[in-house]
């Protein structure tokens, strides 16, 4: 298909409407979007993906905005990838129609893109997984991989990143309590935003004790039937070649610290690159991404060819003929060509 | 397999023991967890599932526990599944140790389970689902599904209930804007806790003025090569057959409006039994059930059949030889029992 290598072409060109074209055509999850992945996958460039997650209120987007204008003053392409998965049933992507998005509208050094929708069975981390493929094949320095939330699915989003900044702020309450254990875990730098703030010293003390309590390694989480996502990750008393989430102070709003985030990211970057602990994360990640790759090109095979058996299924189901358990063992035994017992 | 049998007998008899031995079959994701489910669905009892979800603070436990209260001085039995996705990585159980649960550890009429672990791919509620056919199996006739958050999984886990409850209590600032998009949609009946605090009459506006601008049907959901989830939710201005959700003022550590939610349960109940749109609901479940279920099997089986092919193919994508995309199709190829191209 001709078509696809001109796409392809201006990917690696960096041109930005066949970017949003291949973006457009994995949202909807076009058949001729895994062709494009498969294509691209060998034209992975130089660009590094930065997650940013973080409580709400901590001043994120603020953040992001000023780690953009930090990377366009050094002469860096800029790519943002804004995650939203606040609202699935609308698709209503808040992030798109931001404001301060729009001051990088007229960058030609600058693409943003914001996901919204989510499928199921993890579909909006598959989504955001293919589209950072996209971007990595282009002519991206940088991809600013932003979450809105902090839940459970923007955790598993920040997977996806090379390297992940959790952003806090001082006196953001209790709620905050509930919701560091899973932060700590995906932290690889921590940014304590709106520093210039009441308690900062505060918040950093209480991330430090945080992270001198936690075990390493951790107990291997429970997940299904295939190998679980590193927690390999570092703690204070860690060893050589484990990694220590630093704790920097920022105010984004005035520029401060962003520099020392960055290079912060660039250490990260050596870690995971040179050291074998951080290889062995980067083998993990690679092992994690191929079975969400293969789960779901193996739903969306059953969707297009058993697409008739599922009707009948379900006729005998909603009509209680037959339950869904036996149902979905028999369509299974059918799609792989087994008989029936 | 007789053990089964006995496991299946004692489910349906109400035994406590019986009842853990299945929760723990399920999060194990034990092989015999399928046969059992397969055996119980032909058992699904009189248990009518609520959702519980709602805005950290808002008060959500205190009044699960009212519920408990209520419904066991009504001579009812309950179950209670707390689900809490937060820390995935450790597999805490927040819920399990609460010092609210102890006082009705001693209650036979009352069986308490948390759920914490999840897999990737949706297994957080696909598991919750699991555990509640087999609670549907038993003698209760409540379970309460109570989640922790409110994040995007929160919100999925309650489309399995049968009504979902959504609890939110004044003054909680502006965090919660940003989350009641979400919580429109699944609400059918909002809960204003607290409500003997300042500002509960506002909230209630608040609602009333968010529910008025929603607007049905809603656009359906971007899925993923399935028939989206309901979005057949009444408004405001709803016609007639469709649900307007009640929004109930409550005190709950003082058991005030707690008589007139449960009385609003009953009436959603109706409507989704008796009602056309209802009756559409509850089908658009059940297919999303099925897929869900379906999807899950398909997994479970290639990573049990196809565990070696798996190992190679990732042998080469570690070491660059192969990317994953490409992989995942040879496999799905080879699972299907297709020729490769």
């Amino acid at each position: 298909m001709s078509d696809l290598s001109t796409l392809v072409q201006g990917i690696q060109d960096g041109n930005m409407r066949a970017l949003a074209r291949a973006c457009r055509l994995i949202d909807e999850r076009d058949s001729h979007a895994f062709e494009l992945l498969k294509r691209i996958f060998t034209h992975e460039g130089r660009a590094y993906v930065i997650g940013v997650t973080g409580t709400p209120g901590a001043g994120k987007s603020t953040l992001v905005d000023g780690l953009i204008r930090l990377y366009r003053e050094q002469g860096k392409r800029v790519a943002v990838l804004a995650v939203d998965p606040t609202s699935p049933y609308t698709g209503g992507a808040i992030l798109g129609d931001r404001i301060r998005m729009q001051q990088h509208f007229t960058d030609e050094g600058v693409f943003i893109r914001s996901i919204a929708t989510r499928g199921h069975l993890g579909g909006l981390s598959r989504s955001t997984g293919d589209v950072l493929h996209v971007l990595r094949a282009s002519t991206f320095d940088v991809v600013l991989l932003e979450t809105v939330g902090v839940g459970q699915d923007e955790l598993e989003v920040t997977q996806l990143a090379d390297t992940t900044l959790v952003v806090m702020a001082p006196g953001l309450g209790d709620d905050i309590q509930a919701i560091k254990a899973g932060i700590l875990e995906v932290a690889d730098v921590f940014a304590v935003n709106k520093s210039d703030r009441v308690g900062a010293d505060a918040t950093v003390q209480d991330l430090q004790q945080m992270l001198a309590l936690r075990r390493v390694p951790s107990p291997v989480s429970k997940t299904q039937g295939h190998t679980a996502v590193s927690t390999l990750r570092a703690a204070p008393e860690a060893e050589d070649g484990e990694w220590l989430p630093p704790i920097l102070k920022t105010v984004a709003h005035r520029q401060e610290g962003l520099a020392d985030l960055v290079d912060a990211f660039s250490k990260h970057r050596a870690f995971l690159t040179t050291t074998e602990t951080g290889k062995a994360i980067q083998a993990e990640r690679q092992v994690a991404e191929f079975h969400a790759i293969l789960y779901q090109a193996l739903i969306e095979a059953v969707d297009a060819r058993f697409a008739e058996q599922v009707s009948e299924k379900l006729r005998d189901i909603v009509d209680r003929r037959a339950d869904p358990y036996s149902s979905a063992e028999a369509l299974v035994r059918s799609a792989m060509g087994e008989p029936q017992p």
